[in-house]
């Protein structure tokens, strides 16, 4: 009754109920309480997420690709006429812990792949978090499976408006950010990689642009178990309860 | 006098001499060799190859995009309002013998991470060998690093122009690479793999199509040290001596 | 009738039939074939395998411990009164096909183990075939898991008798297997590493010793599925069927 | 003048000064202090180490050796007529952070070595934490390179005293260790394995003991830059300055 439940299975992480037999395999069994899950991609939900009772934890590779990405379509900067694309690339303990043939050490070992093309229950996902809608093929996915154990990292492709320059990009994020504890904005030359988010609570953000025409590589980091998983639930149950985000975390 | 040069050092790869000082950080020394050094992609070059006498084998990641990109260009399926984007990630023996704090085995184990962007050698490469400007974007490349020994995989992602279908890419590339005994088309739903190129001479070929809207995307895999270096220098030098492409290599 | 088997399920390797329930799990249906099986170690066997009919392989252990260790033996270099130690690594492709948590990558990569310690079924076989009783512990066997995929390392310890050198060892290996093609003695300084040794149909043996004492440390390695199961596997089946023992393996 | 130093170099390990030019390739310019500093293998210096100046950090493979073999010496349980033999392996990170050939990722990728085979710094230092002279090879260390980042993994080979079973050696760690909040017996079957130990600051041992010969396994795994190097120096600065030996730690 009074519990509060965050959800990381992903079932209540799509609005569109219709979207669950093709993604999920399922027919969703309460298609009333989509509407009341609070997405908790935290750092864009606060404050829904004050006294939600269900929260859906978003997927590990979603939280890769919206946390950097929001901002910009929010504050206008990103061209419309390209697909935004995210290639992402993902360490075993994103598969899970059955032990399959994708999971047997040398399969994985000394080898790279992608999986899941055009198909992976995290498209719907992202296109939602973005609010474009998803049969249009306004974002592209791909997933690959890294011969790690975590981390994530996404190179997202974007073409900027006419005129919009890195410094914007910056600007951007460091005010959304600005009281984000585990967003680390990467202001330098140096992009974020595996090694700077694994075993820590941080979503990673960098990117590099070409200011002449505009194309842009985003480049973000976590862990997909940390801020893609267990210290994402954390921050929003945290902050459900009235404690502070950061609590258990740091 | 009469030697046959297969030159893997890339000093002869760009046409434009004027290239060398920016992706290369030297000023060329024989400009007038670039014009008469044979860019030696194997599959696209047979008939100049024939006793030739200066061969500029190409770089790793180009011919892992080159190799599927250049069919479907001339048979004008890609459509030209968006750029081609090479996602390419090479295991360590790509980033050279030297040790570096790059390849120190603690740096690169359990990591992942982008470099270069916008600025790898390759780059322009790529777009010569496209046929693209390089200012213009039309072509985007990005490196990354993978914690493996040897191997590269490229994800491509191209629009096809308006009813173009999976069928006919996979026409073309079957076309194309009919007489070809180093490129394998993969017409089924299996995406090549390193763990399927690495160690052998081919480069492996294979799409997936979201055919409403045209977005497609292009997997490719190779052997860096193979296909991207000593095996598709012999087939070169196998074909400029008149010997037979395959001789020494299977 | 008249075909020639190589088994290389283990099932005929132990000549006593009653070792197979508690190493093998299972009372053996056929003892009569124990005695005619021939113990394919293909350099100490070569007159035996000539025209033999049922050949058991060795195990992939036994054979980087055997190799070193019985010509020592034969020649009288090794003290008795110390037990023979081996202390032996292998890649996961030892542990078989069958995904299990064991082999899950996650499980594996960035960590090691032992297996099975005094329990494992190639340490009566080890012992068989150094002539040493089994129940003595005059060898001791530990298995290891490697986070690699391929090759075994063995780090065996004998005493040497009083005044016996490294020469000495050297000499007596290079005349054992001085028309063993798939044996290379290490007689430098450098001792056998797994990445020399990988992907390759070879044994390497080297040894360091403390002449003060007589300690010594041998160290083998080679790739358990050719030197230690495939490519000795045709060593034997080309000598029974009186081939050149080469054939098909380099 | 008033500065605990806690020296993690190896400089002050070896209370014998004419050590050091073998081992460490240096004349030692303050043999005095040599006496002076307190060897830090924290279990067993708690009382040396109260108010200690100068302590010396214990390297990484001693350590994993030296916690389960001295409290087996001290009880008596250890048999004299065979050598105690450690056969050692150690992630990456053991072998310094300059990049060189030996580090090189591709060296260490997939392949598995011994090295510096009777001749590396830490057998003397071994050899005195257990009381036994360096020439007379009562002990035996053998050390190797693992293709991960952190943890060591040592297997320790000893002969057991007539009569002694494998629940006196639980008994001997357990009464040594019940106060030390850093050491882990593991007394059931499951033996340490460095993915329990890395990343943390423990020490884990446990054993295996073929009961009818005494001849005995002793395994232990440790984070070689935690137990191994840091938060050893940790507990040593906590304990000479009067702090809780885990402040910082846990």
């Amino acid at each position: 009754m009074g519990a509060t439940v965050v959800d990381l299975s992903g079932a209540f992480r799509l609005r569109d109920a219709a979207l669950y037999p093709k993604f999920y395999g399922f027919e969703h069994a309460r298609p009333d309480l989509l509407e009341k899950a609070v997405y908790g991609l935290t750092e864009f939900a606060r404050e829904e997420l004050r006294g939600a009772k269900l929260i859906a934890n978003p997927g590990c590779y979603p939280t890769s690709i919206l946390v950097p990405i929001i901002p910009l379509l929010n504050a206008g900067l990103i061209a419309d006429n390209q697909p935004i694309i995210c290639d992402s690339k993902s360490g075993v303990t994103g598969a899970g812990k059955t032990p399959t043939a994708t999971t047997h050490f040398v399969e994985v070992s000394e080898s790279f792949k992608t999986y899941t093309l055009f198909r992976h229950r995290h498209a719907p996902e992202i296109a939602q978090g973005l609010g474009l809608p998803n049969e249009s093929r306004a974002v592209i996915f791909t997933p690959h499976l890294l011969p790690i154990n975590r981390g994530i990292l996404s190179t997202i492709y974007v073409k900027l408006k006419d005129g919009v320059m890195r410094g914007d990009i910056l600007k951007v994020w460091q005010e959304t950010f600005a009281d984000a504890p585990f967003v680390r904005v990467f202001a330098e030359s140096q992009m974020p990689e595996i090694k700077f988010a694994a075993n820590t609570p941080f979503c990673d953000i960098g990117c590099a642009i070409d200011e002449a025409t505009g194309q842009t590589i985003i480049v973000s980091a976590e862990d997909n178990l940390l801020k893609g998983a267990a210290s994402q639930a954390l921050q929003n149950a945290n902050i459900a309860l009235g404690f502070d985000e950061g609590a258990g975390i740091r």
